[in-house]
């Protein structure tokens, strides 16, 4: 991972300034003082305030030019009219790192937004980089220092990062993550992000050593594509966590097909996420109980799962969450279960969930815990503890530790109660053992894990099957074709099909024909049988008028069909101008899919497959990925649809032809890449005939972007 | 509400022996007999145990048969096999209610339930009740009342009922509830349900004055059909809310039908539950965020929230909340915006969510909230809370909760932290105002007062419009046929579509003619077009001998096509024996949907709807409710399904005759109501045609019960 030499200021700054300690404690700029004073940070402090004097027994300078050497950080709490000659004054000092805390900028309207433009431009000129404006600036607990204005106690030192958009949110997590007994490592607040920028961040955040885990409150990213390539890097090494909201904010750009209709931005960040390798959440709760899990835990090899508990319902609950997370139950070796019998009660249950039954012993806790381990067939395990009623849940806590401590596989325990239970939850914290307060919770967490380890297996032995390079690709007709519209526009039908065809994907164009003979030159053409279709703009409903003629099979049938359409629809339809007939071939009938794409405003082109037909937007049977597709993505799509998964064929219906299927998903991938000018291009449905047989598309829409 | 008599001694007791109190503090029966004495428990109180002497101050009897006047009670916590003898004894004293604590019954296998089933003989012959074996007995903060073992505290004195089939379930709740900060009004515990289970006690619980909510943790139910009757009673005067878990221990039966294949147990309890008026929870945290909800706040007229936050990040995340949730964010009105605007900072958004900005002091809170409250087009609001950076959370507590006390519309607070929150949490709680740590958990919580609101509504407005009795229903055939079946059997698909005939439904069963002239009687009758197809047990796929022919309009046609197929498939399998050939009505291609009925075994007929074909499995549109079907299932199970929906027409699709629907809906539910011997019976396509013309079955499988 590299990190921009400009932001190791933020990080490790040898001096930190203060432009507006305040000599009043109920004022922000006091709070931001008392704080960094407090944080025990070990480099050099500078309060800068128009009074001079002294704070919190530290000289006030009067001015940033009389900040003494050494200071290469300035956090900025003044009013936002004084902050750009703050800035050409702390960049004359030399300092180039910049947290601007005060608000009153883009948030506010017009006028700030100026002034936050102003600021930026000043910025450039210096080579300045900064962090804010309107945010609460930067806590790092182990180096330590804490730039924000924050009521104390600050977070306790800990493994998880926190990057996160909302000053609130981040006010919120310090002082909730106490009650929640995790501690912080780093925490980033970006404010209005005149600069500095989540994806800036992560690699800096992840370098810090004591970072086990980065936690993002995101409500968006500002590129898309560069979001992602620095996600995938720093997720390989460590797990990236994202809440990300403003889900309902969706775009209200009109949408020309069902793609667009479909698609909406949070499909968008879930298809980079994905790919990024980030974990969504969707509550902050999540955000948290997984974090404790990814930071503390062995990733397991696999998806079963142990129970162990003292009592029946919480272990049917448990049941229940782990198989709605998809973990699967451990299935126990007869051994385990010869083992447990020796430990037990013979009430007691030896088969998963094991239940000991209400008298359960500290020392059988940890006993069935660690024959539990033991069992090849476990991949992690959930302990549960109710109140016990004949012991304290702090003894049982104390004597499996030990035994979670020295596993090779992930523990999590479901801790039921309040009061009861303080003492056990002291000791899990202590020693790093997430604990939560129902067996949901817990499931969620055990899933995250074996979500994670799944996503490093992947990325280690799949150097990715390479995608051979796509053939038949005519790049100069779809030029030419894409040069004769304006943007905005819908492409005529047949322009649709010569896109795809450029393409190579094979399609039941429609082909004019003026007259017989040249019918039955294109039936001939195009393979038989075809259908014929009368060339009007002036007759919507041409079967109607007896405009269409299905199942030709020779070019004497074609030849008569065209004389017979044209004659039938004069009789009906006097006045109207014909240009011909159109000859389509006959597709056999198929599975319908849909295949589409559509330009994201943060992510470029994003693929959707499904379930097609006109009932698309009912069943909504789809799954998106960004272009350029990989394997495993096209591979996901194919196995998260019914209309993927049935492909292989399901009950009478017989496999249809996979492969074709996978062949046009990448063509039209590559076709939104090369052309994102291409703002909506959708086939619908492509018809997927028997194994072997290939597909055709059938129909097909085409609108540029504006 | 009836509540039975032999019930009120579990509740209100004159006088309560513990049989099985013990001298020794850490055993059970001191800890039952401690909490008795220090409940506060003002009847009389007896402790029993073979030693005599005193504990606790009370007096200790040898014999039950010692005790004295008044005693309608009795808690058993004696070995097992003690038990039945002790019945016997109270029986002699006359106490007809026993709460028997002592595990070592069903639960612990044949001998056991042997046992077991020895208690039950001897309470029906002295009309005892039993509570238990295997539970914790009863705890009434009100009373007060406690008669569990469980390590103190007790619950605080609440307005929450929980009812559990777990022991450790309730020893978790109630301490739990300590930290969340409610308390509880009656506890029971279930344990092994010999006698009372889980739907007795739901109305003397109800009963409670104290009692504003009832919470439910179940395993099962006994008796589906009285669960539903009884909880429906109970839910229309007060909020029931279920978690019910063991979903995923689903039956293992075979099945012969996409219905019985998709149904599974936990579909059956989802539409008891709706028919019940019972709130389905998902987690025990669920159960009390809603259950504080409920039992503390008005209920809102509509679903429309306004947001007040002081900041933007935690409002955003409460509009995906809501929105998430099915609510919808109040468009405020204009009067209502330039009050905010008088009221707070010009940069402040008064918009909803309306945004006080960081600074907004308590007294801000107060005013803008009532401004929200008084606009109209506000039905509930959500106050967003995080640590203040300027006030105290607690300031921001005391200045807002006379205005919440005196609305009559719902408020729910999002305060998020901890230790900066504490303050403002115990004013919300000691007001009873519900709050919780984020806003997705507070707008989970306004969802089930609008859920709420919408059931009373639809209830009281509703005495239901009633369905008309079906005509064309004989009973007589179907029996005919049925009798034709050994149990488990499944019919041929003559039978079955004759069982649907037999109820009105209109099908397009195939008839067997076995000559020409038959066969063009047959097509008359039917209507043309028809298709023929050959009628043998030799052939499978007929098409490819020629054995099929389509489209057929006129008698002409339909003799020729009989002699046709017969002498085609003579010809290519000479040695084939033929019944015949099958004539069937051509159906004009329709919308396809699925309609099936199974017996679950807890409810009865299960009737399920939606999207047909091959691909019902795939797709999963379907909606099930129990029979009969009441009008307001039946659209919801249209409203709540693509199929159904599209049924009034999607783009190019034309409408479909939804009232053909309705009535064949109707007929298989009367159908499974009328013979519970049909294990599952399913049309599948029902081929619905264009308004007006009515619904065809097209195919049909029928399955009688083992």
């Amino acid at each position: 991972m590299k990190i921009d030499p400009s932001l190791f200021p933020f990080f490790t700054p040898q001096g930190v300034a203060i432009i507006g300690a305040s000599f009043v404690p109920t004022k922000l700029g006091y709070g931001l003082s008392r704080n960094l004073v407090q944080s025990g940070y070990k480099g050099a402090i500078h309060l800068v305030n128009l009074r001079g004097g002294n704070l919190l027994g530290q000289p006030v300078y009067k001015h940033v030019s009389e900040v003494p050497d050494p200071v290469d950080l300035a956090v900025l709490l003044i009013p936002a009219a004084a902050v750009p000659q703050a800035l050409e004054d702390c960049a004359q000092r030399g300092i180039k790192a910049l947290i601007i805390v005060s608000g009153g900028f883009k948030e506010t309207g017009t006028r700030g937004t100026q002034l936050e433009e102003q600021c930026l431009e000043i910025a450039r000129k210096h080579d300045l980089r900064l962090l804010g404006p309107n945010c609460i600036g930067l806590i790092d607990t182990h180096l330590p220092i804490d730039t924000t204005f924050l009521s104390p106690p600050g977070p306790t030192p800990g493994d998880i990062a926190f990057i996160s958009h909302s000053g609130a949110i981040c006010a919120a997590v310090i002082d909730w993550a106490r009650g929640q007994g995790f501690g912080l490592s780093r925490m980033a607040s970006l404010g209005n992000q005149s600069d500095v920028n989540e994806t800036d961040l992560l690699a800096p955040v992840a370098a810090d050593p004591y970072t086990r885990v980065i936690t993002l409150y995101l409500e968006g990213v500002g590129d898309g594509r560069r979001f992602i390539k620095v996600a995938q890097e720093v997720s390989r090494q460590k797990p990236i966590i994202a809440l990300k909201v403003g889900r309902y904010e969706s775009s209200q750009q009109a949408v020309a097909s069902h793609t667009g209709a479909l698609a909406g931005m949070e499909n968008a960040y879930s298809a980079a996420f994905r790919r990024a390798g980030v974990i969504r959440a969707e509550t902050t709760e999540e955000l948290f109980d997984w974090a404790r899990a990814l930071a503390w835990c062995p990733l397991p090899r696999g998806r079963s799962v142990g129970v162990l508990t003292n009592a029946g319902g919480p272990g049917v609950t448990a049941i229940d969450a782990l198989e709605a997370e998809g973990l699967t139950i451990a299935n126990l070796k007869e051994s385990t279960k010869t083992s447990l019998q020796t430990l037990l009660e013979s009430a007691a249950s030896v088969e998963n969930p094991v239940d000991m039954l209400a008298g359960a012993t500290p020392q059988q806790y940890a006993s069935s815990l660690q024959v539990l381990l033991d069992d090849a067939h476990v991949d992690s395990v959930m302990v549960i503890i109710p109140p016990p009623p004949m012991h304290t849940a702090g003894g049982i806590a104390k004597a499996i530790i030990p035994v979670i401590c020295t596993a090779e596989k992930p523990v999590v325990i479901a801790l039921m109660g309040e009061r009861l239970i303080q003492e056990a939850v002291e000791h899990f914290r202590a020693a790093r053992v997430p604990e939560y307060r129902f067996p949901e919770r817990a499931a969620a967490a055990l899933a995250v894990l074996a979500k994670r380890a799944k996503y490093l297996a992947e990325i280690s032995h799949s150097a990715e099957r390479p995608i051979k390079p796509l053939e038949k690709i005519n790049q100069t007709i779809v030029e030419e074709v894409l040069h004769q519209y304006n943007p905005g526009e819908i492409l005529s039908q047949g322009d649709a099909f010569t896109l795809l065809q450029a393409y190579g994907v094979p399609t039941a164009q429609p082909q004019l024909a003026k007259n017989a003979i040249k019918a039955g030159e294109i039936a001939r053409e195009i393979g038989f049988p075809v259908a014929l279709k009368i060339a009007s703009n002036h007759i919507n409903h041409k079967s109607e008028v007896g405009g269409v003629l299905l199942n030709l099979h020779n070019p004497a049938q074609v030849e008569a069909g065209f004389a017979e359409i044209i004659e039938r629809t004069r009789s009906v339809r006097p006045g109207s101008a014909t240009e011909g007939v159109y000859i389509q071939r006959m597709i056999p009938s198929g599975q319908d899919v849909i295949i589409g794409a559509i330009q994201d405003q943060q992510f470029g082109p994003l693929i959707m497959f499904g379930s097609g037909g006109i009932e698309v937007e009912g069943v909504k049977d789809v799954r998106f990925s960004l272009a350029p597709l990989s394997t495993s993505e096209v591979e996901e799509m194919l196995e998260r649809t019914w209309a993927g998964k049935k492909l292989a064929g399901f009950r009478n219906l017989p496999p249809a032809d996979r492969e074709a299927v996978i062949d046009v998903l990448l063509r039209v991938a590559q076709l939104g890449s090369d052309f994102p000018q291409i703002a909506e291009i959708e086939i619908n449905p492509l018809s997927v005939l028997e194994a072997g047989h290939g597909a055709v598309a059938v129909d097909i829409r085409a609108k540029l972007s504006r």
